[in-house]
């Protein structure tokens, strides 16, 4: 009565369908969690706040929790990967939360991937640094607040998608991300996909999608 | 002088530089076609208006121009496809010139391509007749203005990536575009990469290197 | 003197004033109550805080309150229904509460109303099921967070108005439910009513309206 | 090709389809048109400039053409009228051309509809005046731009829902219909439903479904 | 070194400068209230915080604290009144704190002023009860939030200019008093001048200004 | 049928109906200015188009028409002043149409009136040059666009209220005009009453009632 | 009586004043030519549309005219330069009209200044090849539209302050430079100094008083 | 892992990177502080919350920090300053902690810098009072809230660069600096570079180049 979990989305479309814990009670996230512990897909709940966890693992006690992402998943272990790599950017200290659930996020829906951090444009060398790496992924993943300009250079190195997360990181003009994502969405470099601020959930999913076999 | 153009983007990353169109001179466009005349990659010139197509022509006589894209290539056919099959939506009939573009843009890019009309959810069951055909796409543009709400039904339904493409179509609280770009951003399915208002190029460019062998 | 409250809203229009809490301090809820103590309509207090209801519950002891739709209402007995059959949908769980808002309005206001739960068009399925009963309501209620694409798809399938209540259920570009607001003013298909982001009691008001004997 | 006619429409939910003639080209409406000749449903085609008209003209010759509300109807006689009498109202002269747009798309889809014009809240007593005819319909239209405070008003008088549809009249801060469409949404009296800015068609739908039989 | 009091701006326009306090730390609000001490003109302090409050009593033990105005004013008692009548409407009960503002703003800078409450536009009988007096007034202010219709109905029937002051009271898309601000800026009827959102303040100074001898 | 003009309005508040000609068809302002012939109070029709004047010298040929303002007033010569002198300031050249809107509007409205013209804060000898002059007026107009300073200026070297009138002066982010807008209702000085942007007619009708006898 | 030109700029703060032509009469910009004949100071005309060109080559017949960046010089050689070199980039080759605005306003205030042009991010090699020539500069204008990456990545490899200026240049969510100016504002090197869209004057001017002696 | 310091910037361009603590953990703080602990150059850790301060001082003891400007800076003596002198101008006092900002990184960065307070256009004489002192600066900054009008005054009467800092003063309108911003964007004297709302280190690191020997 409280929800209609979407138990088929694995198999209609590939990938399971993910719990969104804002906005939701503690108690209505633990029995969203009963429904899903009999079920053989992978279960992801995002932006999960710290009461939430608690009730999680009571009803998934050996759950993984990822606190700088706020991501819980259950089987802990992600499968075995498949398909090709992909590797997330995130362009400050600061992207770091979003990168990771970008980062997790693909590693639990069957993908190998890896993280680079602190590589923003004010210091190009940092980049340009990992030019053959990021020729070797099939799809990357850029976290970037403030101006959001990382994604436009990265795109014009690279064969492979851009898939760019605007963050909230910023104030003033930033309006909590605004800016990142119409820099993104302008990107003078073809090839950048955009999701929504913050959403390293949905980047994370947009990459397992294009790195699939 | 006017220009420096990146001869070098389709040996470094796979895909030619394309010629913006919008905000540049008859005699400044029809300087650069001069320029890509002997180059052996595929030119693609986006956004031209009618007088920009005549002095195009007489630099490149056999060029392809297509009006409701307003797109013109070079050379005149593009190359046999490889990779997987793409296919474009178009929600509405007024969504047929940015379909369009990107319809053209994937093909001159190297991919397989078809287009389907006016499948706008109003009448949710021309969508689901095509369920079956978008099964079989690697990569899927959905180009949709006004409420912008199809590219949320086909990710629901489908494994491959959606390119989700806001039209300007509409009017009022529409905002140009802006209700629709909104609409995919936020998205309740996940799997919906989004695109610049209006920019089939952009679109086109992603699904070609999605579907990319 | 500080409040002049319109006690002849329910015979000049047919329905009783409504106390908005939300920006009220507890001592002038308390006197507002104290005035409808001896009238003989329907009282309900929207947007109410736990130490309102307190309050309110001195003055109005047998008052029903429901914490998840913030509202207080007595007397607690909505009356007899007359008039047709309202529906009440929830895109997702998240838009439960303002969903309750509305269902509870539409009770008390006089109309037989009914709740569906999580049937958003992620999982189109789930709308798909509902709709001969969504054939037998007089008007619908749907509220929907993120890109807000339930009502476009619902409006197209019934002949009853759709009253599309925008929640700000989502973050970043769903700007506090401004995004969902903007699909629903352009939605594609026409009947599509809309009120206020998070404004479940007026959705309910006007369902009770439309539903009217 | 072009277009995938909903003609199942009003079998599905009651009323037809109309087309949207704004970013079509001549030839795509008459292409729609042709197809449409043979149904024996209802044909509107809204937002139509004056060189659609005339290549309409030429496919459906009887059909009827309201210059002001840029509207072609056919067949040319509106159906005779079931359910309950709609009015509507244009508090300023300006708002004419989309105040006809909704009377005319309510008396197409089945009511008897009236229009009462310049009744703005500068000069109160002229809506006062009206106070008994607004009781006697089932559904009100009200088009206001600038400041959109007449549905406010309206509502605050009348049992019957008030369909208010915020006109781009005005200039400077009124950023065509936004202004209004906002005080609209948060009209201080309950009832009121909200439609997008310059919405006639919309909301004469709308009318139409409330006052059904 | 914290501030260069304007202590000439009675001597140079008539009205003394008032101490902004949002913003300002304790020491600086006690700082300021010593300089002040030794003058002879009214001191008003704006917006003050509760632990501000205390500190500025410290310095000024007699002066007049209203909770509800959020404003501190020393001399306690207002000078005897000049000029010509004012007279301030508060739409709802939730703008009675920026209503206060501008009504005790107004007494202290020398006019005899009222305040009339709750004669929202939802209940039109309240305001057009009001007519004879507000006729009687050289100055209106009217504190209105949600759609913040009130100035539009008051200037249409009076010949005194009428302050608008839009309140942040409401929700969604109110955004914080941005569409009551709009609803003023774009009133049909002349006569409307308006302020800052909540800026009873700024609006009460406008009425002393308007109504002096 | 396509207005009700609102003639008791002098009688009612002191000040006649102004015929707002945006948004008029040339016919239906022509048939208004028929109805005014034969009424004894001041008819203005403001924001004129060139084929608009036309027509209404037709039917009032005596009236007087200003381009720079697109103002038509008649009868052609204002009435004998009578209260406190008006001082109009435009910022720059560009202000002009505004600000001689407004000039006219407060001349036809029964005030003595002056004009002063470029004395934008960029040179501030300009207005300091003009300060004895200022503060002899009993009302002052500010148009101002770009950044819109001088209002804040003004207001702090004089008694009277200053009405702030933003003009659409200005490109890029001056928004056609909503950056001086923002300016207005932020001023640092108090005394600054707002009117919508480029309302030259509104700051007028203000000045001649807070300068009225 | 139209303009009372700031002849004293020059001497107060070393710059004369610059005509802003857009919204002025051609009327009013040959008599502020007329009253600058006399005078010793460069006079620069911005934003001059083609019929004024006409009527200030009659007042100024050897003003120097430059039609891409819209400006009138005189007199038209300008001074020998002093100070420190100045650059102005282009992004791309649309950016043109702004940066040559930008250039020629350097050099007619006095300093040596040179423009490269379209070494957007999209091939980053080509800023990079531009880098010893970067480090020679006392400052650097780039102009850039869409996302307006470049100063970013300038202002991470220079000493000197880089003057950012946003284009209007792009389509859709550029929101006419909207975007670029965001992604400036909020620059992640430090030391973007930013300008209005468009405002290649502004910027040209700031460059001139960096780079003085 | 969590970082890659640009530890290269001093040399590279004149000037070492700053830390944004704002989005960072106190743990992520302290590892980046104990990375610069063996680097010759001047580290600035900006918008540091009070735990982060505790953290930093255990790695680095003697390190200055300002609680009002919310740095910290390491070595706690700026260096011998060299170059012209900045003024900074706070145009009120709450505008101190952004002032206070910038003119500590100007002192870090090398330069002599002094702070002018409570300077703004209200009582104008405060500004003019300063002007001999004004054109002693090689470059200004100034930060104001509210209207943000002060830098149009201060730029023309200089010939130095005006570097404009909005602050998030204010309510309403101000829109959290929005409306100071567009002000400074739009100023109508030229000269004026803007940075981000709030953004004092920025403008003090601007003000540095400026004035660098
Ligand atoms: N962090 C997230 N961001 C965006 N979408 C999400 C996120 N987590 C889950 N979702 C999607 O949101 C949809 C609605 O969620 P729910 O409210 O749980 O029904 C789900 O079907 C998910 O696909
Ligand atoms: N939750 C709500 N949302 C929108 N309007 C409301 C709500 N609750 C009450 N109202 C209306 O708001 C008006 C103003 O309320 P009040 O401030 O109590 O005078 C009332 O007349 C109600 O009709
Ligand atoms: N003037 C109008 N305003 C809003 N919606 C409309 C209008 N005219 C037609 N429509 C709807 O727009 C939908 C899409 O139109 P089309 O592009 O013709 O497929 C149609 O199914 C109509 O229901
Ligand atoms: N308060 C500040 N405002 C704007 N930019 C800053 C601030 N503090 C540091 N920065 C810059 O922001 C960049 C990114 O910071 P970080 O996230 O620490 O890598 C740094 O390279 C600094 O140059
Ligand atoms: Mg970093
Ligand atoms: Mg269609
Ligand atoms: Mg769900
Ligand atoms: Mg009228
Ligand atoms: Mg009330
Ligand atoms: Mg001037
Ligand atoms: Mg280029
Ligand atoms: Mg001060």
């Amino acid at each position: 009565d409280i929800a209609q979990l979407d138990l088929g989305r694995a198999t209609r479309r590939g990938y399971p369908e993910a719990i969104f814990c804002q906005g939701k009670t503690v108690d209505q996230v633990a029995r969203i969690a009963t429904v899903l512990v009999g079920q053989p897909q992978v279960a992801l709940f995002t932006r999960v706040r710290e009461e939430q966890v608690t009730a999680l693992l009571e009803v998934l006690p050996d759950a993984a929790y990822d606190a700088e992402a706020r991501l819980v998943a259950w089987p802990p272990v992600p499968p075995e990967p498949t398909g090709g790599p992909v590797l997330v950017l995130a362009a400050g200290t600061s992207d770091l939360p979003v990168a990771r659930e970008a980062l997790l996020t693909t590693r639990y829906l069957g993908r190998q991937a890896d993280l680079v951090v602190d590589v923003g444009v004010a210091g190009l060398h940092r980049i340009l640094a990992q030019v053959p790496r990021l020729r070797t992924a099939k799809a990357i993943v850029v976290a970037a607040g403030m101006d959001g300009a990382l994604p436009s250079v990265v795109a014009g190195l690279v064969a492979a998608p851009v898939i760019a997360v605007p963050t909230s990181v910023g104030y003033g003009a930033a309006f909590e991300g605004l800016a990142a994502l119409l820099t993104m969405l302008n990107a003078c470099a073809p090839g950048v996909a955009v999701v929504n601020i913050d959403n390293g959930y949905g980047a994370g999913h947009l990459a397992a999608q294009i790195a699939a076999p």
